[in-house]
């Protein structure tokens, strides 16, 4: 069978499953299995996590990240709580509040920094900020996201500072992984290094980017918060029934290190998007990609050329000329050098 | 392959999804397609519903019935409202509190009946009480599960004097459905019929029990309450990047009728099993299963002998030798005859 | 000056304040102070109640008891709580959801037993129903009202009974002293007694009723909920800025003991109404007056006659001919008097 | 007898009240009177508000501003609703989240602009900024405070501009007039032109700082918002049962212009200390004071001496050596001419 090239990069979001995922959703739907986790597949599911993060840890499944973010911080900041964040951060600015709703109304300060990372200063100035003042909000949880929502990674240096900014002065931490495993593979580092070995409380685990289909989970690294976050995950309806298609679809993404592959797969094709449009007269490749994510700037005319031809990207939200190029373990060698020759053709002519 | 005996009866959530849910996963899962519900499957799924429904529809597809019906209270009642509902409906009694997170504080105020029902002279009486006085809550949806928790289904008849006495005061009416299909095929009626057209105004439309994996919907039958229904779906975490793979389970669930075949074979298999435990000396049936749920009482032993042989059931919650018994689409006639033979070897031989 | 003959029995909310209150009201007027209870007016309030109750507490004065109420079940009970009270209690049937409000979704459980007051044994069983069980609310707060919502007045047995079940199960307790005075006059104990001493965790602290315009208070006796408690204050709108105009009233409520004075006068005007009530003919005194609520029955016509006379009570919400009279500190011998007197000539022309 | 000269200068929150509101407490306190508003002075009141605002008006009796502040706020917005203010103003920094609890969980964005006022073209730019936005909380509600927090006061012009803007979008408009009174006599205009002719939706009327003592109140212009306005006032703890203790305080504030006599002094005050002051060697007056808040640039030395001789006032929070000097009603001649002789000691020495 001819495979279609594929032609979008607006988003990791937009693939599909892995064949293994898809695989084991079969294997757990023979025979029935007891509800709501409590089934064996999904025990053995936990234990694959305990195994990957190399210590004990409080697993729930979730089926959003929006999900996963909201009952974290929930369970890291009181109401009257402030949660630190980049001001361009998924959490404050794409989920319509999510985060407000979970939390009983904590409210988000901005604490900026190139490339979207936090500054680590700014975050030193922000953790004491009228703490024990009773007319205002407290300073409660730091959430980081890794990698961010351009694609940068946070070294294990700059992570580890703000842990410790935000520990010392009595703050949680919560990592926003939406990209998780595709950060983990830039730095070559382990989960456990890039986690809870540095100071994160509870790890949004972000999964469906790459490679499941409606499965993300709450990794806790403080069992102190474990019953708390059992109440607020049944609440916040994500205790669902069948739970054992959403841990099947984990399991299977764990397994045989399959997520890290897929992980790679996706940075690899935006290495090899950037190196040949570095090549390309006329556009100008901006920055390099920490994980997945590509900026470029693009010549006149190019950009609506390759909508034409039937490419998606998003490029009306930066300045005029900039796109993003989002690639997924989805894309393959011949998908990434079909849009090459695209733009080649265009800048060969103009 | 010989398929394996299934010996659980614990609950419709035991069971895994059908073929055809299995194999729509598969098929959603090649390609690229726009997230969290802008692609051409899930407005298709849309269309669908409508389909089913014989008019227009909001759809929001979601992970559990929890999610369902906390979201679609939070659109029927304002945080001050009384949720009417019958003392022993689970989403007063199992969902830990859920309707009360999504809706920010809305109370219930229970009605009771017989047999799982709310009775029709109790609801009249409490949704007028004390309307308009600004120290109690106020009487603003009733929900009503059909089929009950306990299997039994409300008859048409019983559904629109209920509906007629709500909207009558002003309330809303909301319909969970967590074995939606179940009472339909009992009463031999149209969804239509079943909701809309006798008032109900949303409906948490379940699908999980009864062959999806790890999708419901909820139908709200009122356009006004649409952008708001959005907005809670997407700040509750259920507005999901990969909808595609929750939109073609309801496809798939939807499509040629499967749903209700599921569901009659669901029902048939509680019918067999009545008959077959009617004609046991000592065990009493007790009442019909208008659904796929069936209740006996077990004599001294049979209990404790069928566990032993690996057959599953509650039989704590109620009255000492009670049992509860959930069939569903996964099972068979052989699965249903083989705990009759169990049950006879016993009855035979005490 | 004629004193008018007061003829309201309807509440003891109906009464103005005391002389004392009102005074030091003009008191606190003179000069500037620190806002937000910085100031030493309202520190040295605070010392009083330290007096009061023997032993170092928090307070936080606020303007209802729906809002002490509500922030003090807040601090004790978490979003996934049942909050345990009887099904008369206030919180639960007359603050329109006020507790569901400020504890954003916490459920009530009720607690049933006769004369208003939560029966042992009911609550030995609901303090550990479906404990651990995350489908279900968790009991976290036994609410008691002392004096209840009926007058009656819980014994320091009794109490100490329900504290105890609810400290073996982990549980919190939480009384709702809107006629804490009356009731504390009425046993004879000290404030220590029938609170800390036996187990309550936080008091509302009820004061309008009993003498003060616009100030009661939240009393927590456990120091590690001092800073939830600020916060929640804060956040629900009770931090005020000239708080010295409370806590003055708190301070003269407090002073050489008027409080207790003006508990005594309403519950012995009780009595004197309880008296005099017994013996008129076709009159029915039903029970004692544990506080300053009496209810009789009355014979056909009184309750009109009396009515069209001027006086106010309430008699329409339990069986027909029944009605509640409510003393005030407010009401004297002569108030009393007058309407035995208006009582007496219906029933010596009937 | 002598009056003390008053040398604070924090905030007009430290000013007791006025002796017209003490007379009214004490007259309101004889007798009995029906209870959470339904008494006749209680509605007499609303009737004083009506004149003064020359249209019928719902009135919501609080005892703070920040009650007031979430109450409105909660309804002019759903919980997923931006709340557009600015990055100073009052209810974004200093209630602690109180707008977030009351609206459970809506989102600030602020908008900015000169002297603490919301730019025009700024606001123009935000009321549409992902409006239909499924991923992104809705602009829903402006909110103006008049005077603002450093005294400045908006236009009648500027304020049009805003409400015009905002409705035009389909947005509400707030105005928190904790300093209400001081605005309007500075510009010479009546409350209906401030507020519901130029299209304020709900107002906070600020009276404690200018003379009440536990009474604020919300004013509402929009009929449709009164039934939601009630519960949300009853469920905040913000119906007291002897509410004409403060609806007397509202009474007397409004009876023969007080309110406006009061603010007049205020800002007269303001006025008459920024005329000693700009003629005081080393000391820089900072702008005119719109109304009652005066910000200066002290000499070295000036800020200690002041203190050390007992005045108070903020200095700390703005650049080294500036001050803010806030009058109040309570403010006379005398003393600012006591302040003046100070400084003048001071420079005159240095």
């Amino acid at each position: 069978m001819t495979r279609t090239i594929l032609r979008g990069y607006a988003s990791d979001n937009t693939a599909g499953a892995t064949a293994e995922v898809l695989a084991a959703m079969s294997e757990a739907s023979a025979g029935l299995a007891a509800p709501y986790g409590t089934d064996d597949l999904s025990r053995s599911v936990v234990a694959q996590f305990e195994d990957v993060f190399e210590r004990p840890v409080d697993v729930f499944p979730v089926g959003s990240g929006s999900a996963a973010n909201g009952i974290a911080l929930a369970a890291l900041t009181p109401p009257w709580g402030a949660i630190l964040a980049h001001p361009s951060s998924h959490i404050t600015v794409d989920e319509a509040g999510a985060p407000e709703f979970f939390t009983a109304g904590a409210k988000f300060v901005h604490v900026d920094g190139t490339d979207s990372t936090i500054d680590a200063d700014a975050l030193a100035a922000a953790v004491t900020r009228r703490r024990g003042d009773v007319h205002s909000v407290q300073p409660s949880v730091v959430s980081i996201t890794q990698a961010t929502e351009t694609g940068s990674v946070y070294s294990l240096d700059h992570l580890r500072t703000l842990a410790d900014i935000a520990h010392d002065a009595g703050l949680r931490v919560h990592m926003d992984g939406a990209r998780f495993a595709n950060a983990l593979v830039t730095l070559g580092v382990s989960p456990a290094e890039m986690t809870w070995r540095l100071g994160v409380d509870i790890l949004s685990f972000g999964a469906t980017k790459n490679g499941t289909m409606t499965a993300d989970a709450i990794v806790s690294f403080d069992p102190s918060l474990a019953t708390e976050l059992s109440y607020r995950h049944k609440r916040g309806g994500q205790l669902t029934a069948k739970m054992r298609f959403q841990t099947a679809q984990l399991g299977a993404y764990l397994r045989d290190d399959l997520w890290l592959a897929t992980a790679r797969q996706a940075n690899a094709m935006a290495q090899r998007l950037r190196a040949g449009l570095a090549e390309a007269p006329g556009v100008d490749v901006l920055g390099d990609p920490g994980a997945n994510i590509l900026f470029c700037r693009f010549p006149d005319g190019l950009i609506r050329t390759l909508q034409d031809q039937g490419y998606t990207f998003y490029s009306d939200r930066w300045e005029p000329g900039v796109v993003r190029l989002v690639t997924s373990f989805a894309h393959r060698t011949e998908d990434i050098d079909d849009l090459l020759d695209a733009v080649r053709a265009f800048t060969g002519t103009h």
